[in-house]
């Protein structure tokens, strides 16, 4: 059994780390650290949990207990821990956060994108989690990119509220975004960067715009990203290009149906579709934010690092409805 | 024309309140007051306002320039502005809170129910204007109480989350209430008592339990009451009553078609339908909390004070969809 | 006062354009025209007129008896109507449907989209009343096209259920489309002929590609475009442009801030904000699809060629929440 | 593995009974019949199930391959199937509609509630599988009537729009019931037969009335019934009466916390809390119905006729948000 712990336990993702850890055959749960509830139930906080676990939350950190940690901390956070604290040197790390996307010579956390990295995170010790829009993206531009026929792209993804945190707020208050419609950090959206990160490891040439509006749309769960870009090639060449990039990506599913997001919804699917239209061609993405765009990633990242089967506790029903 | 003010002009009451008001033939509306967003624009917090108005809020109180004055203060502040402040002895005062709504000699509100006490709003300088859930349930019953049959009600009311105001927390995070359902303050809603007093006005031996569960909903706006009771006539009995007692109350329609809530949603009607099950009274009542069961009975009660046509400015589209 | 007659009764514009009117202070509605609701109430079929008419639906067609005649028809079949009957010459017709808005020599209708062709509308005899998404994309369009500025444009625009209709379907069923996100027609919706027929005829050698994404969104109201496209300017620039172009325009309302969809749901307003991003533009345009985008223009139109204010009867309430 | 086939495999409950079968460790599912999709995927109709199967619908019937036959059909059809085939009599039957859940010396079907008759179901060939309102309902009043102490019951139940199947409908319309809330079958619900029947086998001389107001919601998934009755014991009391009556029952949470509807949904829990106010005792009950009501249920059902661990398979993550 891999023994597992978690260090900011409160907040949305952990709570989804949570639930799917709890069935996961082969993973037993040994800590949830969180300063801010330290001594309640995890049950007071991720009522989902009920009848699940008696677990508490700690304000403790018994790094000797376990093989994994899973940082589910606020952006900047990561870091500064592990700047102030010293934890063991073969404790495997997988961060939820945003520090440790960037490459740099400065660290040795691995892009944990399993369709683009698989063999570097099979023998990573650390792990950068992608953002849940980045992964939502990428993965309907990577084959692109791999094709070396990347143009200018355009990308309209519309997410889930809970991509926004627990923390209430304005644009979180029930009141305003049911039925609500709005537009956030169009063109300057923070995951641009390491989309194209990745991009252009695959078509180093690539220097064109990703005009990127995201959308705050009024559910819960889930991104549908619309893409499109001029493409030279038949929509029978971008199908087989997709299909063959992700022969071996369990979770990628190309369908040449019209998809809709509560096909992901709860899983750790992404779907992804193409139509071609005069020059250009249109990808669909579809991911549950929580899940394949966080805490399902985080596992899968897991399952590679320790050698398990990658769909292992990934299981996951569909909500469907 | 009736010049107008509004003390507490940010929250939800105050935004329907000058929403309506900004198209209200016979009233200009003078002032709104906020001390939180003095200067600001009335468009910034109320967006729906785009286009209607250029007003900004004041922390002024310039009572020589009104006729009347709304108060959308939170619960219990109304009575600690009036202990603190003197208002001109002429000025009618409209008070959204619940701070007046229990009679009492030591204040000279009346209860602003106009379909139980139309003819003293029409003399009164001081209005308690009613609470959301008292207005749907009380409609519900008045005809019964009227005709001395009330027996132990029970009751079972869902509401929208503008009930709960604007300011953020838990129950009103978009992640949390989107698609779900919990049931606060059962048996111990404070409306109870407003209620209760309405009733026994016109019943004066009722003593019965009313078993009051209110309900969260899934959407922002309107209430639609559930109530039963045993009682000896047939259902036709009960149709002529409610259409007796509600012949001279434009804004209640008692229908024989199964309701349901967005008729009501965005106008000031309630409406009402009555079903004869075994020895049951089924009664359904639907209202929008903010229009009918706040501001637009406010409206609907400044109507009558200054002699105007009842229905003036309440001709309100039902959204409908 | 005048007198208007409405075929296709029974349908989501239908019952809006009735709402409506039944509150506009100049018009009174003669009949409501439907073959399958003959002999029933409106408000058997539209629920939220209850305590507004006792009307019923009816099989006739007294032309004599009205000034002003609605085509709530479903696509074809005004054209179809006209074809097999003959009404007489000095009946105003507004056509809801999509049969006349191609310009051709051999129909007199005008194109009415009150923003481009006012003065027209004034003299004209019979409209043909613009599609929604038309409607929202046109007006974030128009300014630049008139400043001979428009290059290849990307428009992904998120539309309510009730834009597809009354009749139930896999797409409009609630289980389904619920917290779900799909898109429709991408590159091809039928809208973009009359978008590119207004823009063409403001400036002529526009010939670039409008790249249009509809999105099936899970609100019922509502249509909120984001459109985006390369151009020179400063926001300040493009600001002017569009204050200046509407300046005669009641209904759209160019903002400095950050729209949301809420804001115009349940009104007959356009909200426009631009936005300079590199070396693009982005404009956000939202209008409610049955009130902006259908109905309301419909009365717009009517207003314009009865010689009425403008805004006469459209002083709808935003439902805000 | 347990060789498993479903008769009526296009509508709700079938599509959740593959999604959770899919992901059964120890059941292999060999067939799914549906006269009207035999020869489609079952992605085509189950869309949430791409990229876990490349099954397609049969409209064969091959008996000698399963053990376990479930029929997802509706109501009335199972009764005239199994009247005009002969199947196998080895072969166990778990039948989700509502024919045999009636108890009658004419069949030999068990009523599925496991929390119930657990042991009969063990030993059953053939079972009834319970309403979904009808097991939120019992769980929360069986503790009730073993203890001999049910009165007069009042229920209010709210539930999803999946409840009135995949059949589109003006009730299940998108644009009518988004944020919309109505009543139906008021006190005349068909699933009080079979509680009745369920209750006064604990309680014999229970006869009184069962108050069940169903409720249509704007949500998808879940069932939240709200229950009280005159009860002389204390909190403790019924809180030692839940926790001992559904002590063996690995699905049912007996919480001292106030519940909410998406702690269950997607889960085959139920959630049950109670609390007293004067001489009433409230209890909350919530179930996902397609899973707890449904799907899940049937599997549950399974899990004990072949001898397996009854939460085999049925380890799922609520959707929580």
């Amino acid at each position: 059994m891999i023994k597992a712990g978690i260090i900011g336990g409160a907040g949305y993702t952990a709570g989804e780390l949570i639930r799917i850890l709890i069935n996961h055959p082969q993973v037993e749960l040994v800590f949830v650290n969180s300063t801010s509830n330290a001594g309640n139930k995890l049950t007071d906080v991720h009522g989902g949990l009920l009848g699940e676990t008696d677990m508490s939350f700690t304000d403790q950190l018994p790094y000797n207990t376990i093989d994994v940690l899973f940082f589910c901390t606020a952006h900047g956070d990561t870091k500064k821990f592990l700047e102030a604290n010293t934890v063991p040197s073969d404790l495997k790390i997988i961060d939820l956060s945003t520090d440790y996307r960037k490459e740099s010579s400065e660290h040795d956390f691995v892009y944990g994108l399993p369709e683009l990295n698989k063999e570097q995170i099979k023998r990573a010790k650390h792990i950068a989690n992608p953002g849940c829009f980045a992964t939502a993206i990428q993965l309907a531009l990577l084959p692109l990119a791999k094709d070396q026929v990347l143009t200018e792209v355009h990308v309209n993804a519309i997410t889930g509220s809970t991509g926004a945190g627990v923390k209430p707020g304005a644009t979180s208050h029930f009141s305003w975004r049911e039925n609500n419609i709005s537009v956030y950090k169009a063109f300057e959206h923070q995951h641009l960067a390491e989309i194209r990160q990745s991009l252009t490891h695959l078509q180093n040439n690539f220097t064109e715009d990703i005009n990127f509006i995201p959308v705050r749309g009024n559910f819960t769960r889930g991104i549908f990203a619309s893409i499109y870009l001029k493409y030279d090639g038949s929509v029978e060449d971008a199908e087989k290009l997709y299909q063959e990039f992700y022969k071996d990506s369990p979770f990628v599913i190309v369908t040449d149906k019209n998809p809709d997001l509560k096909q992901v919804v709860n899983t750790n699917k992404c779907v992804l579709h193409v139509e071609k239209h005069g020059n250009k061609l249109l990808i669909l993405s579809c991911i549950d934010n929580l899940v394949k765009g966080a805490s399902g990633q985080a596992i899968h990242n897991m399952n590679l690092m320790f050698g398990l089967n990658e769909k292992e506790g990934l299981g996951l029903k569909a909500s469907a409805f």
